[in-house]
Order: structure tokens, then sequence, then C-alpha cells
């Protein structure tokens, strides 16, 4: 029999059927705002980072005035910075213990569909594979049967496969940069090895002698996952700077609002560095790495990075949507999320999980402020070194990009803009829609104000331009 | 080299480390509430579920009175539903499209610690996998290495052989009724094949032909997973009972409470029938499947059964937990749980997956009323056919149980009851402390109250006598 065309077309790309327009169009709207990870970034490579960014916001805006939705830009950003090999997401992640890729992806959208893959090998663009996995949990399926959501590992190639999405092999994701790092680490190990055979006790709780394991190839202690050394550990930042190294923990995410006024947000992860094959991170997880919440008036999407085993227990992609979604202070509730969701859940006692907890955040909000207009918030927190983001707006020519660092303990960075939208409900205009000039830009501030006057003032910076003055470091406890 | 003991005792049963102990110790507060899931349960093995929540309970309980945690307790009562063939989890589990078992399991505790497994093959019984990984995300690594808290697939089988933790094969996992269900699907999908071969058009979408999928041998619908006909789609009950088969639709569930007044909660399935390889459901999930939150003060548990795709986007056992714990009225909390977070999120333009939602919730709280007195709140709903439930305190000499059942349109079950426990903080008494008897049950309404009156009667029925009253059927309305 003739192979005939397959019925289920692919709507992975630019192609996705908008089924949900709102009945407003404002191409003045669109908007997206990307992250490359919060870690240490090594100002040798920082413009690399923010470069990745930058190609990822004018991908994700050329979909969004091409009239793609949000889903479209949020997935095409983030296979933009997947394709780049200094992100730790796609080609050039991190290696698992076996030398291999294995990828964490998820992706949200307005109504609440949802699609992710964990620890999955073998597929080039892991979003877009969620993003799959997404549209066709709206599809009906003979049988009663539901589709799946969430797939993983093995299962998830065989899915990719028999749904005719391309499927890669694990050579052609390995960046020549990660096989560096990875030997590197297996060095280190070996040398742990030597030193544990030499009975000399390290500071750790030591990992059991490999020849206890019979036929295993692996140390106990390895079962787990490696983790570069988080900012608590590492030299100086002069040390660094020489080192010319980057220390990103995790994730990469999106968030885009559309023309239609729909919102998605989306995170794509290598995981951390040696992890054991078959963890899945919070980038994976809905809730813990990405979590859109809409309810029209007023919507929420946040997307996270950091070490995943210390966000699950708290649902923090969920906590700080909900926090700033329903406050009146962002960047206040950004902090309170960061201090009180994440940090005061960590240590003894309570969630006893072994390792240094670092996290960045990225977070958008949309409400409805007066009649026609509407007020998009910006705002992002983190308590690592540094955290690359970028953002574009429709009207932007560029996108605008920043590498938020802090140096000094206690290390907590709080910054955020916003921007005021004139919507004309349901009516399709060709040209740009009368704007609202009139913006505030958020204060920005960290964790030395322990009661953050937030400088709302109502000035005529744009949400792109405000993104600029949000550099933050703490040595001098203000924004410069 | 001769082999060493394992520097690495197991810990997984009975002799959990108990580091957390809260200052006080009550023998009389320990308790434990099973589920064994929501769908539903043919009269005729009735008893047979019943019996499986009955054995859990006592299990649980003996491990609870030799002084084990809320933790053990949970792995202890979910590991006897799991070696039960009569749930869908462990031993006669459905099998997925590839005729395999593939777990799913999670456990938390009060301090945040999380463990779970996700389409994980091979394993006997995958709570204690769960609960082995939740032990070991506290323990110190090599190497700056964090433990992985949520293995998926055949990684988490590596990890579980490379931590001398019991590996089966998928042959002994599967039990005769499942296999016999098993092909039973099988034959569903040739016959559908046939009639798409021969041109019939079903009211659904019609799945694409074998034949254009080359070297694949499954069809492209069904990729996804297979859900036993919902409660809509079924016959009138008359007839299922006469088919004397049981529907039920996913997961068992646990909570309990030791007498140091912590809690755990945990959940485990087999998944939906013919599901897609790879495919994760609620049970593997945190916030979704299983969801613990204590602030000493007062604590609250959820689990939750039902199609877990439906679930995923609104995190609802984290929701329920969030209500439950916030509200005064734990009744009409459940009901704004299932009709507002979990159906009102469901249908076209909101999360718009396919197929019927099912849920079934089950749900504790316990906090300080006045001083020196506890009250534990046990709650409980779904909107299917039927939810088998057991519970036992230390005062009861055998577990009590019920089969919460309700037939007719819109089906909402809602129920629950509650206990005051006189604490004597900081002391260890041999004897049992001196209780108050004075305990609270609360009333069982279902969707037709639309503004329930829960009844708070301050009567003399415990906890667990309590749960005899809560036989639900909205065809009379009111409890029975």
């Amino acid at each position: 029999m003739a192979p005939r065309q397959n019925e289920l077309p692919d709507q992975s790309l630019y192609t996705s059927v908008r089924q949900y327009v709102s009945g407003y169009d404002h191409p003045d709207y669109n908007c997206i705002f990307v992250h490359a990870g919060a870690g240490y970034h090594s100002t040798e490579n920082e413009q690399k980072h923010l470069r990745a960014c930058r190609n990822a916001c004018q991908a994700a805006m050329a979909t969004l005035k091409a009239g793609g939705t949000s889903t479209d830009a949020v997935e095409i950003a983030i296979r933009v910075l997947e394709d780049d090999p200094v992100t730790n997401c796609g080609y050039g992640s991190n290696l698992n213990f076996d030398g291999v890729v294995e990828a964490d992806a998820s992706i949200m959208d307005s109504f609440g569909r949802t699609g992710a893959v964990g620890a999955t090998p073998q597929i080039q663009n892991p979003i877009s594979l969620a993003r799959f996995v997404l549209e066709r949990s709206s599809q009906p399926m003979a049988l009663q049967r539901v589709p799946p959501n969430f797939v993983v590992g093995p299962g998830a190639v065989d899915y990719a496969r028999e749904q005719h999405f391309p499927v890669s092999t694990n050579e052609s994701l390995v960046a020549h940069s990660a096989r560096i790092q990875f030997s590197k680490w297996q060095k280190e190990i070996e040398y742990q090895e030597i030193m544990e055979r030499r009975g000399k006790a390290l500071d750790r709780p030591r990992a059991a002698d490999f020849s206890l394991l019979g036929a295993s190839t692996r140390p106990i202690q390895e079962a787990g996952s490696a983790l570069p050394p988080t900012t608590k550990e590492l030299p100086g930042t002069p040390q660094l700077l020489e080192q010319n190294v980057d220390l990103v923990t995790d994730t990469v995410g999106a968030i885009s609002i559309d023309r239609y006024g729909n919102m998605a947000a989306g995170s794509s992860s290598g995981g951390i560095g040696m992890k054991q094959p078959g963890r899945v991170g919070p980038a994976a997880l809905i809730g813990v790495g990405t979590f859109v919440k809409d309810r029209g008036e007023r919507q929420a999407a946040a997307v996270v990075s950091g070490t995943g085993e210390h966000m699950l227990h708290t649902l923090i992609s969920a906590q700080a949507v909900n926090r700033i979604y329903d406050s009146n202070d962002e960047l206040d509730a950004m902090k309170k999320v960061i201090n009180e969701d994440f940090m005061g859940s960590q240590g003894y006692g309570k969630a006893n999980i072994w390792g240094e907890p670092a996290i960045g955040i990225m977070s958008v909000k949309a409400e409805n402020v007066s009649s026609g207009k509407r007020l998009i918030s910006f705002v992002f927190g983190h308590n690592t070194d540094s955290f690359a983001l970028a953002s574009m707006t429709s009207s932007d020519t560029a996108p605008k990009t920043i590498m938020s660092r802090v140096s000094r303990e206690p290390k907590l960075a709080i910054g955020g803009s916003s921007r005021l939208v004139q919507m004309q409900i349901k009516t399709h205009i060709e040209e740009n829609p009368k704007k609202d000039k009139t913006s505030k830009r958020l204060g920005a501030h960290d964790k030395k104000c322990h009661v953050p006057p937030p400088t709302k003032a109502e000035n005529k910076t744009t949400l792109a331009s405000g993104l600029e003055g949000l550099h933050l470091d703490n040595r001098d406890g203000e924004s410069s």
C-alpha cells in the first residue's frame, strides 16, 4: 500500500492552531522574555550568553509579529537557546554520568495546557517535543485513550519516533565544551577514588569503595548527580575571572504574551553535570520549573533556574506565580518567594536536602489597570552570582539584555520593570494602536533593604529600556 | 579484595532514623488513612478492595505502635496495597502498551523531604524505592553531587541496582487479571484497526492507518495511553454489577501521623492501562498526586487518584492541601477543590485535555485547637462512582473501612470526620495519656447542597467510627 500523507500534520512550529483567540488583536502587546540560567557567568563569556538571549528574543519576536502565539514564541526562543552550545540545554548540555545528554523541558500556556519531557535522550530540541506533547494532549484519541502530557526516558524517544517527531543521536547533542567538562569531572572522581583507596577520609562521608560493587562500574555515592561548585564554595570572583569558566547551574526559560492576550512559559535544561541517568529536574516539572496562571483580567507566569532538588517540595514556580499574581508589590513578592518560600524551607529539620540551594526566578504579570489599559510587569530575582536575562517587545527594534550580577553576601538581587499598554478590545487595527507611553519602572533593591521602597516613579521608560537599568550589584546596594 | 559490608545500610523498612523527633511522644496520636483508588469498584469485588485497605492499615499501625514514623507507616501501608493484585499498583498493575508494568510512586514528609519514581519497570515495591530516594536525598555525597529526588525509567532501575535496592523482573509483576485485561484491550485495538481499514469513520477522528507507519508497529493514535471507560460512558450500574468488573481509575494512597507529631503521605500507581511507555502520571508527582504542608501548629496532607492528565496543570494535591489547611470548613474546602479547582479548570478554552475528568481526593489535617488539644480532621471527596477508604487509629482494635459510592448525576460525594486528641507536650508516658473523648463528626453532603451546612455536632464518635457513617449516595442526597 502506497504511503499516504500523515493525517496528523506537524503543528509544532509556527503553524499552531490559534483556537483560543481572545477577541482582541494587539500587535503592540507582543512581548518575549528569556533567561539563560542562574549561576556564575564568567565576564569573558558574558557576551556569548547575552547574544544567545538576544537571538532567542529576535526569533521569538519575528514569530509573534507574523501572528504566532505566545506558545510558538516560547518554543522558538528556547529552541534558539537549545541550539546554542553556550547554554545548558539541547546541544551542549551537561552530560550525565554515562556521558549522555538527557534533557528536561516543559511548556504551559494560558489555558492550563501542559507538555513535558524528562530525562529524555536523543532529542535535539526538547522544548519542541514538550510543545508537541502539549498540542497532542488536547486531541481526542481512539479507545478512550487520554494522550500523555509527561513522557520520560527512552519511552519519550519511542513516543517521538511514532509521532514522526525528529529523533537525533546521542552523539550529535554532545558539544566539545561539554565533553571537556565531563572529562574533567571524571578525573576528579578518579582522584577521589584514589584518595579513598589510600584511606584518606574526606571532609564528607566517604564514597564506598569501587571494589565493593561487583559488576557495577559506578561508585555508590556517584549514583546521584554532580553539581558544579556552588557560589559558596567558589574561590573569590577575581580567581574565577582568570579561570574563564561558566558555572551556570541549570535551565533556560522563556515567557511570552502574544497579540491575542495569551501567555505561555517554558523551560529547558540538560540538568546538573554527571547526574544520575534517569534523574528528572525542575525544568521538566510543571509547578516547579514552569507555571502559568491566567484568569483573563490578570495573568502571571514564572520560570525558574537553580538546584532542582531544593525546589521540588516548594513547588516554587507555582508559588512565585501565586505570590506575584496576588501582590501589588511584585518586587516584594519576589523577595518573599526567594527568602521565605525557597530559602526558608531549606536546611536541617526542614527540607533536609544536601547541597547549596541556588535559585533564579523570572516572572511576568499582566493585568487590566484601567479602562483599556493593561499593565505588564516583569520581575526577577536570584541568589546566585549572576542571572542572564533579555526582553523584547513589539515596539523595540532590538532586544534588551542584562547580566544581573551580585557578588557580596548575603546574595540576593531583585529587579523588574513595567509597561502600560493601551488595549482596544475587539478591534483589529493594522496600524499600531494609540500607545500610552506612560509606563512605570519598578525600583530595584537588594537584600540589605529589609523594607524595600519600590520606586514606582511614573516615567517614560519602557519595559525594555527599564531593563537596561536593572543591573544590580549589592556592593553598592542599589541599581546601577 | 574481599567484599566488605555495604557502608550505606538499607534504611528502607522500619529502621528509618528518627532524626526529627519533635519533642513529644504520643502513642495515642498514631493514625493511618489509606485509599485504594477512585473509579468504579464492582460490588462483588468490593470486599477484596476493602480487605486490601484493612491489611494496609493493620501493617501500618503495627509499624507505628512499634515506634515507626509516619513515613514508615505510609511506606508499609502502600507496600501492602502494591503486593495485593486487586489494586492498580505494584504487582497486578495495569500493563502499558508494551505489556509491561511501569510504576509511578511518590512520598513526602512533614519536613518537605520527597522521593519519587516514574515510569519505572522491574520494581516490586515502587513506594519503597521512592522512600529510598527520599532518605538518600538528605545524605551528603562526594564531589558536590546533589542526590536526585526524582528518578524515572530504566535510569531508576540502574539507580536501584547500584544502591543495592531489590530489582525484580518485568514478568514477576504481571498478575493474571492484568494479563487478561491487556489481551482484551489489545483485541479492542485490533477491532478498531479493522474498522479503520474498512474506512468506517469512528465518531472520533480516526487513527492513522497502520501501514503508514513503516517500521513502527504502533498506530499513531495509540502512542498515547488507554483509559478504562469512565463512568460517563459506562452502561448503567445494574449492567456493571452483572459484569463484575472493576474500573478503578488510578493510584492508591496513604497518609499517616505518628506519635512524634509528624505527617507523611504517599501514592503509588501502575498508571492507566495501555499507557504510552514512559508516560508519567500524578502518583509520581509531588504537588499533583501527593503533598504535605507542615508548619508545626497546623499540618495537612492530600493524596489524589483519578485521570492524571487532568490534574497536572491544577497541582491538585497541593491545591487541596492549601485550601484545607486554610479553611475552617474542610468539607466545603474539599468541595471547592473538586468543583472549582479541578472541574472548573477543565474543558474547551481552559485546560483542553481530551477525556473525562475523574478524581478522588483523601486529605488529613491536624491542628492545635486549645491548650494541649489537637484536632485531626479527615476529609475526602470524589466524583467517581466509588472510592475505597480505610482508617485506623491507635485506639482502634481493627481498621474501619468504607466504600463511598455515588450513582446519580451530578456525581459528587464529600465526607469526613474529626477527632480531638489530648497532647501532653514534652512528656513521655508509657500508659495511654488521658484521652479527651470529645470528638466531632463532620457532616456529609453532596453536590446538591449548594451551601452545605456541615453538621459539626459534638458527639462521641471517634474518627474511625465516624468513618463508618460516611457511606454516601446522592440518590437520597445525604449520608446513610
